[in-house]
């Protein structure tokens, strides 16, 4: 072998290994800012405030892609666009269908998603695709459901919203107007949200200049995390536990169990929200309403009573995650596809970013410090 | 709606947008060192010239995932757990049959791998996941190539090393000592390298405690990016496109041409090294004596007047991709699949790293800079 004459690394060159990339600003963005002191969020120009009263998820699509508002001509275009795509192709049902029951929902999804990319017309260009999986991932995820519960899948509709539309594939039945506007709005609600590691996935992929369906593949692999949008499963699975114990639940004395024992507790805390997370104040809102609608007010008193413990004990706020998952559970959807549903609205964040990427791209590729041996020498198998 | 006071952002915690993460140090790591000024690369321990002239793909897997090279017993272990793990879930199979041919062989292979996982023991572990992920990559790849030419599909031995075994699935018959040598060669050579967008956001999408396939799914999508793994299919797309001018070929007007024209040429270049590419010296003069046996001269020499004449105008060296191109097609596999080839490899690379960052693991999550509007009013569709 050669002799190699290595130097040794300048440690004075790396004087912090910022292991969460934790105040690197990597991208300039025009699709969302979050104040994390003040607990405000605005996608493209408007606050989340503003679009949980007025905006529909399909007017949020096209204000994260195009970065305005849609007038009335081009919003219905798209929900013509959007209706018009939402039926599977035929090989992509049949892999749902053929998935075992067991099997993760949003390990289902990644592949389902990753198939897309099988049939699309090259001709079509990323817009249409942004609109292919928008359109597509509701009709995977009910099909999904319906496969694993042994229920007939049920063929979209090529009529209504996004919302109103899932409620109806998932169920078999066409949702009312209170349960449609609750779906719009927990899916306006998680549309965006800045550089989480699931959209910077997004972007790591495209800027190696690899397609959309990799960048959308990769991203829904990030955000299966419990550390990142399995964390709503986790907040309901917690619930449950409590649940379990009767009349002997007692959310604050199995909340303080829980820290006394140090272990985490789902649902609570952010990276960049140092107070309440605005989109946890809409989902109270409609946890409330929603809870006492469907005889699960203790559901949601004991979320209440969980975050005043929390806030007591730690000072620390609940996060998106928190109220989704009593939201979600009082509209009968179960715990394991939260993250999907988390994942059919986020496509649309996704998505913008993926354009925002291609559009000022720079491959992204970070340094690690080694710190392992550098000058072994080979022994042979028998003699090691 | 209620009224938000917005803080401006302060741009002066913000000196400074890095789009490429260029010298940010994200982790400590002992899976690889590479001196970009001085051209070396080590795997954990071992510089690159010692594995080539030493080590077995199957070697340097183990050397990757423990940091120490195997001892007899424990590399007869993984060789035995490698063959017996070949197989294909029947699914996954049927899915790379139903295929169109005209699919992208990458896009293939990131469905197939996102698919495994529906198939495993949740008994079984990381490192049993590991081995599958690396057993079964070949077989995924040989046998969408075999489909897609109409060929019956070769199912794997139980015997031989990972690269003896590929080239008898892709090929129908078993390679000869030389080609099986040359494979191997080339699964050493490509197996790590450092913090690049694959094995970056194989990190990342770990990093939010998501699976082992979630993360080498995303990992296989940034790899498929032309800028990232997807150069060496181009670099063959070029030297084919030089061979279709027929006797008016002239590879160093060729390329002087796509300079003035101020083209990309791939296979030059690389972020961090500033020399010729350690790797590349490997491949060079594997591309050198196959091109001779396999009556491909004036593919090596092609190369070669493309890289002097890349030095001459530019100084710039050629990277991994280059010679791995004729080396591939010399051997005789089809260029669309060079990047699959690349993908078989870096999954020891990708997994390697996928247990070092669950083992010291932090969500990754840099920032944006919000350059967008902040305080837009809500117009009614009908208004806008």
């Amino acid at each position: 072998m050669a002799e190699h004459n290595l130097q040794k690394i300048d440690l004075s060159e790396y004087p912090h290994i910022n292991k969460g990339l934790d105040g690197i600003v990597a991208f300039s963005t025009t699709k969302s800012f979050i104040d994390g002191q003040s607990g405000d969020l605005i996608y493209s120009g408007y606050h989340i405030d503003t679009l949980a009263e007025n905006a529909t998820f399909e007017e949020v699509c096209f204000l994260l892609w195009n970065d305005r508002l849609p007038n009335k001509q081009e919003l219905d275009d798209l929900n013509k666009q959007l209706r018009n795509k939402r039926e599977l192709p035929e090989p992509v049902l049949s892999y749902i269908q053929s998935t075992n029951k067991k099997a993760e929902p949003m390990a289902v999804l990644r592949t389902a998603v990753s198939m897309l990319a099988d049939f699309v017309d090259e001709t079509e260009g990323d817009n249409s695709y942004a609109i292919t999986l928008t359109a597509q991932m509701p009709t995977i995820i009910a099909a999904f459901d319906r496969a694993r519960n042994g229920n007939e899948i049920v063929a979209p509709l090529n009529e209504g919203s996004t919302a109103f539309n899932f409620l109806y594939m998932l169920n078999g039945e066409k949702p009312g107007e209170a349960a449609e506007r609750t779906m719009d709005l927990c899916l306006v609600l998680h549309a965006e949200h800045g550089m989480n590691a699931s959209t910077f996935t997004c972007r790591t992929i495209c800027a190696t200049e690899s397609d959309i369906f990799s960048a959308v593949t990769g991203a829904i692999g990030a955000l299966k995390g419990p550390l990142h949008g399995g964390a709503n499963t986790a907040v309901m699975k917690t619930l449950l536990k409590l649940k379990d114990q009767g009349d002997d639940a007692d959310p604050v004395a199995f909340t303080k169990g829980k820290l006394d024992r140090k272990e985490k507790i789902m649902g609570f805390g952010h990276r960049v929200y140092k107070t309440f997370d605005p989109r946890a104040v809409h989902l109270r809102k409609m946890s409330k309403t929603l809870s006492e609608e469907t005889g699960h007010e203790y559901l949601y008193e004991w979320s209440e009573a969980m975050l005043k413990t929390m806030k007591d004990e730690k000072n620390i706020d609940p996060n998106v995650d928190f109220f989704s998952a009593t939201v979600y559970y009082s509209i009968g959807i179960q715990p394991d596809l939260y993250t999907c549903i988390f994942t059919m609205s986020r496509v649309s964040g996704w998505t913008a970013h993926y354009f925002e990427q291609k559009a000022n791209n720079r491959l992204i590729r970070p340094r690690a410090l080694y710190v392992g041996e550098k000058n072994l020498e080979w022994v042979p198998a028998e003699k090691r």
